[in-house]
């Protein structure tokens, strides 16, 4: 009952804010994705970092698991509490708590959601560009390595974050990284932090990296008749240096779901979706260049736009797309895949994704962030059908072992969590013990979300 | 005679590469700043990762400290072998092995300096961007997060390298990262080694990100009364967004000294120069931005052009500035100062950091990145003035309080060495231990360039 002993010393400390409610457990025991439905003991609810660290430290007196909780929104299971122990949920630590215009920066508490931010960063002028489309937790984002649509021109969240606050497994409270743009003191510990998934450390903290809310936007959509043509034309704007905001492609099977869902009608192909940030001059420039290139590649239907009701319209598809594809197979359930390549190799391994969805029963409409080489195959499962899962995670195998030999990565943006734990050894051979031996020095007890990036025995 | 016992090991593997004479140790002792020669008792010339990794292991089994060698070009005493042991000199591993123009990556060995890469890139279009100066080598930029007047558009050494094959202290032999652009699978490696100064592991190859070398350049510079008006014209350009590839602040001492050694005829006042990459549309457009910018902050003189030799000239001038700087006080080292701050607090900075100075018996001018809030002060000393080195360091000291009461770093791009060991606790608190605590996972027998960054004992 070591864990028992925790939550008794934690229920003096917190009071109502820890909470065993059946709803409570069930809520933070829930998968956006496939994985089985697994409670914690209970949830947390800290307000602040020292309350976190009397958190950590109880629990690590105890033995007891912790499981860092942002808003859930997670598609390999790393919120699951597979040991169970106690899910701390950072909904009451989301605030912006500086804003510095001049310096383009701002520090948030990690239970802030990026919509929620760039709500209260409007009025300055500045935005945080990192969109992963879910309206995930700032927190959460930073922990698994983030990306998204707007990452071929303003990065992911390895880009974004200049300093942290984290909480260690002995209840130390570290700052990692400064205000100032560049350092060279020392191993870079906001980079080690970001993408361990709470494994190494909870972050209370974020000093994050703001851009400019573009004086002007233009949005951009065609058709190729393949997929290498889409692919030729965004390798050929990326090296001629059109700074291109999005570039996101989606499939024909993905234009048709889109089209059912939100009421349009694009041509049945695939297509390129373009966004472009600047001047006005800037944008008209870069989206009549594109459209140049569009040409040379064969696609077309070129159309661009200033307009922010075309734009809007244009992207509220793309965020529905999952969506669109969900309801595209009635009582379906998505496997997410999540593969990501050197651009070189993207055309021919999205075609034999393509080709091996096609050869099974199970429907897999495919869209991504063309200019990062990362792409999706959304494959729909239906409980009543058991083997369907088999049959995706089949599917999601070989496209694992086909990022590998075309010397890409198994996972793009979504991260480990459970769902690729097994592939990691695959990816980084004996760097993945170094994982394991850098997860040993920091929490040698092993009770930050375990289970998850690293096997320690 | 541990270290005895492993160079006549070594000795049968290696060879003539590996050499102990006098001339080669001392070479390998130097250092360009104001450390004590500290000759290591043997260098060797390895040619492969496998031959590194049997360096390692060797050196290993009988205590020998090891310390890799890119150019020498360090100015915190990086390669100083202060407890003796071997320098592993990456000198002939110096090849492009791979380039990769559609996916505009190429995969390099350690020793090839940036010149060299530049010089091999030429005909592919595409070119590796990070720039600080000196010919450093690519691997020992990477191992002290280098960055340099490029960095504001193109990011630093952190931003640039995709992946690495590093050997560790015990000889195995990993790879970290891949070649797609992005990733989420598991801790960041990658950026652990980057800035890591071989303390954790010895680089044998580095995948980089490459860039479009520019349509067309264009490059500009101007005067101001005070930094004041430079950094808040800085400060707007940033914040609309006007893409600048070069944004460097010269004092009015390094103007006097330029003027001297360049033969041009600079007003005696603060400059920026400012470069532009684009198109010719785009690189006129900026520059006519920026234009109005000065004008609009009280600078003077603005002159932009986008011919070769006029820019030619400029960046000569300013890459030459360090040695126009040590020839305008006869017989004089420099001690290289190096914090970094938010910009916001950079005019602040550069001011409090010039008054200090006027009051010293030294000169000091200023220069730096300040699109990043990085500056240098170089601080002349003589050798024949002894006390000039204990007024040079507490100058350094005041600065390195300065940079951290105003949320900066004590170094923002040439790294710990022995220079900044004294100042990381005050810039990390914890953090610093916990670094300690990873070197000690990786290197327990703290035999890799031990003394550098954290202290293990």
């Amino acid at each position: 009952m070591t864990i028992e002993q925790a939550l008794a010393d934690l229920s003096s400390v917190l009071g109502e804010r820890l909470t065993r409610s059946a709803s409570d457990r069930a809520l933070h025991g829930q998968s956006e994705s496939y994985f089985a439905q697994t409670p914690p003991d209970a949830v947390a609810y800290p307000e602040t970092a020292e309350e976190v660290a009397r958190i950590v430290t109880t629990c690590a007196a105890h033995g007891c698991p912790v499981i860092p909780f942002g808003a859930g929104t997670s598609l390999e299971g790393h919120t699951t509490p597979i040991r169970g122990g106690l899910t701390v949920d950072f909904a009451r630590m989301n605030r912006v708590l500086e804003v510095h215009p001049e310096d383009m920066d701002a520090v948030v508490q990690p239970g802030i959601t990026r919509q929620a931010l760039n709500e209260d960063l409007r009025a300055t002028g500045l935005f945080f560009p990192v969109d992963p489309g879910a309206n995930a937790s700032i927190g959460g984002m930073a922990a698994t390595r983030a990306s998204g649509t707007t990452t071929v021109r303003y990065g992911s969240m390895r880009d974004n974050v200049l300093g942290l606050q984290v909480v260690l497994a002995d209840g130390r409270i570290i700052r990692t990284g400064t205000r100032a743009r560049k350092s060279a003191a020392g191993y870079d510990l906001t980079h080690l932090f970001i993408g361990s998934e709470g494994t190494l450390g909870l972050i209370t903290e974020l000093t994050l990296r703001l851009h400019g809310q573009p004086e002007a936007i233009s949005a951009a959509v065609c058709a190729f008749s393949d997929i290498g043509g889409a692919v030729d034309t965004v390798m050929a704007t990326i090296q001629m240096g059109i700074p291109m905001a999005r570039i996101e492609f989606i499939d024909t099977e993905t234009v048709n779901a889109v089209n059912a869902y939100s009421n349009m009608s694009l041509p049945l192909k695939p297509h390129l979706l373009v966004e472009f940030h600047g001047s006005d001059l800037s944008v008209a420039e870069d989206a009549r260049r594109l459209g140049e290139l569009v040409e040379e590649f064969g696609g077309e239907g070129f159309r661009w736009s200033t307009q922010a009701e075309d734009r809007n319209a244009l992207w509220t598809m793309r965020h529905n797309a999952y969506f669109a594809i969900l309801a595209s197979r009635k009582g379906a359930r998505a496997v997410v895949t999540d593969l990501c390549v050197p651009i070189s190799r993207l055309a021919e391994a999205v075609e034999e994704t393509r080709a091996d969805i096609a050869d099974s029963p199970i429907p897999g409409p495919i869209l991504g962030h063309v200019g990062d080489g990362n792409f999706h195959a959304i494959l729909m499962i239906r409980d009543d059908e058991p083997q369907e899962l088999e049959t995706a995670r089949a599917l999601s195998a070989r496209m694992v072992d086909r990022a590998l030999r075309m010397g890409g990565t198994v996972t793009g943006e979504h991260g480990v969590g459970m769902g690729k734990l097994d592939y990691m050894e695959a990816e980084h051979g004996q760097g993945w013990q170094v994982m394991g031996e850098i997860k040993r020095a920091l929490d040698p007890q092993n009770i930050l979300n375990p289970g998850k990036v690293v096997r320690t025995n």
